[in-house]
């Protein structure tokens, strides 16, 4: 095939957390989907390639969101004062009920993946609903899209409404299926989501943990978000020392590549378990503070080498963008710095890192513009006043801090322009 | 004159931080620019009258903005992970300087102007710079916008780079001549505001307080916002026993009515002397965080009885848009409430309340749809999935949480509509 794509541009990405690569009105040139170079000069193989020329605009990987629930879309926002579990049954449970209902499930996921794909996440890690029907509409949604995401439909049998949770049988025959429809599928993949410990039988976990090894799958859930939850896990399984040996157990733990949400509450030694295993923790910072979760130390999880994500985590969290989900990340690790002088707040490219590269590891080699890696890319526009006055780390620092969509004017994916519709 | 308006719509606001008054498909009829009342029918005598039906939308009053400097527009979002005095080096103190310059100070104060209309707020009580030529700029556009708002040109005689200081009498004189020509104006009109303590001689301090006293304007300024702040206020002017003597001394300190920005670190006695004196602390959630100031103990303030207000302090803190900060302000008080058990979180009504009658009381009667009161209004269009399905309490709130500029299809001040050039 040999596509070659040749942007022009202000290029700004992280290969680690300690500082910004900044090439100013550079070149970067991606074949067949994948990040060839990044030149001041365009080298002469290329030179019979159209360009497209981006000015003085910016040049970004796009955003990697490791968790967030698209069944929640609807309620983003709303019963933000509630306890959660008044939350979760006043908003949560019935609105994932609807997505049995196809006409319903398309319309609200349509939305929900214009307002993913605006917001400029390209690579999501996303719970759908316990709906086979519901989840498939959503895997066709977004593969139609054209942006990357592993999906779950949410495996639950026991200790939520009857309305949503279905027969150990039939969680693990709808996941089987979605499976062997979408495992060979380039973009948009299935992943394994017991939605969390205590809505799982040992059985449910058990047949999941099989499915994930015969077909190597990755894994995401819930992870240690609150203490009452915790106390909980520890209840419903009084054999696991930790909360995470509930998966672990059921080869469910980083025995393939798993993604688990929020991770607040962790002894030295869960943490020292999760460095030694495939594991990546994703941090959600607005959602841990609407439903008063804690805050994460995330200092410290960066300073015992423990990989990190972020996620918007929607519903909980009530924004989708990511780059919200970054500037609380470093407001609540500045709140975390006044009583703990030790814990040193974040930095821009720290957050921007995890928001691109950190998560994107989890989907092979994106989330930065070194070679070899798929080209998924945003192009950001911000005001001329702003552009004539600054520096390009100031301007990407200003975008995350008040950008919008509106400010993104291009996105692509493994080298290929996503086009709005 | 007699200038009726009639909207249709549903009708929400605040009376007291204890709920919403809700009002489904009414008529609310503002005469001259007041509330005349709220009807579920309408009355005989306005039959005649044109109205404007905006159906299943939300008529909620504006927002009032009691804390924001306009001259650091540009700079949101920037130099947000430094320290307080390496961000006002590197970014605050050179761009107020250019503020001088006319051209300059129209074309930056052009955008403030556009972007905080189009956010919503249509009262502020703003801080200019110290140029007397930008601050009348500021003035003017402001006055051509037609919304409400309380500008100082910011007295500064000591403690800051020389390029923007001013000698005392140059300070005073351009602050009189401001005065001279603005106090007469209905919407736009003239504040006292020395920057804050350390930056104000006595002699500076004592003069604006004679300016307060004559004119009989309202005082806006800073107060226990971090404490290096008030340890340097403490040396400084030794001979006062708290940080707001030194105002209060001067007849700046709830002599007339005053804003006092932040106030998060101030001992019972001082809340008691502020409780007894025409003072309304302005609280800036997402600025506290920026600048690593701490957390206002807000509850503790509201039993107290403490006249609140919100503000975006813009550029400390980055979201012009006051529904940000009324979910900032929610957000805290859930931090604060994980330790502090004593401390409720904030609920959706008292938010909504500070951030519109609250504040709006600095204003006079704004703020409120309750007879009498100016009519100062937004309507606000949400998707049809979510008109469809949820109550208007949840409509409101999810606008709060997730809503822009782009939601706000109207904007009246005293009952007239705010074209967006």
């Amino acid at each position: 095939m040999n596509e070659t794509l040749v942007l022009k541009g202000n290029i700004i990405f992280t290969k680690n957390t300690d500082k910004f690569e900044i090439y100013n009105n550079a070149f970067i040139v991606s074949i067949d989907g994948k990040v060839k170079g990044i030149y001041k000069e365009l080298p002469k193989e290329y030179s019979n390639c159209k360009i497209r020329n981006y000015g003085n605009k910016l040049i970004i990987p796009s955003f990697v969101d490791l968790h967030l629930h698209a069944s929640q879309f609807l309620q983003c926002g709303m019963g933000m004062t509630k306890q959660l579990l008044e939350w979760l049954n006043d908003y949560t449970f019935d609105l994932e009920k609807e997505f049995q209902n196809e006409e319903f499930a398309k319309e609200v996921y349509t939305k929900f993946a214009d307002k993913l794909v605006d917001s400029g996440t390209l690579r999501a890690c996303i719970f759908a609903s316990s709906s086979t029907k519901g989840t498939e509409i959503l895997f066709e949604i977004l593969k139609k899209k054209g942006i990357g995401a592993y999906i779950g439909k949410v495996n639950m049998d026991r200790n939520a409404p009857n309305f949503i949770i279905e027969s150990t049988e039939e969680s693990i025959k709808g996941t089987e299926y979605l499976i062997k429809k979408y495992k060979n599928e380039k973009l948009v993949k299935p992943i394994i989501t017991p939605r969390f410990a205590p809505t799982s039988t040992d059985e449910l976990l058990e047949k999941l943990g099989e499915l994930t090894k015969e077909y190597s799958l990755p894994v995401q859930s819930h992870l240690s978000e609150n203490i009452n939850e915790i106390n909980w896990v520890k209840e419903l399984f009084p054999d696991s020392k930790y909360y995470l040996d509930v998966y672990d157990k059921y080869y469910l733990f980083g025995h393939t590549k798993t993604a688990m949400a929020h991770g607040i509450h962790l002894s030295d030694e869960e943490l020292n378990i999760i460095k030694g295993k495939n594991v990546i923790l994703v941090h959600c910072p607005d959602s841990n503070i609407n439903v008063r979760s804690g805050i994460m130390p995330l200092r410290k999880y960066l300073n015992m080498g423990i990989p990190i994500g972020l996620g918007s985590d929607i519903a909980g969290g009530h924004k989708i963008a990511l780059n919200e989900a970054m500037v609380r990340a470093i407001q609540l690790s500045k709140l975390l710095s006044i009583n703990n002088p030790e814990y040193k707040p974040l930095t821009i490219p720290e957050v921007f890192y995890l928001g691109t590269k950190g998560g994107g590891n989890f989907f092979g080699k994106t989330g930065s513009f070194e070679e070899g890696y798929l080209f998924d890319a945003l192009v950001i526009e911000d005001d001329k006043l702003i552009a004539d006055r600054y520096s390009l780390e100031d301007r990407l620092e200003r975008f995350l801090y008040l950008g919008d969509d509106r400010n993104i004017i291009a996105r692509y994916v493994e080298g290929k322009e996503i086009k709005q519709i």
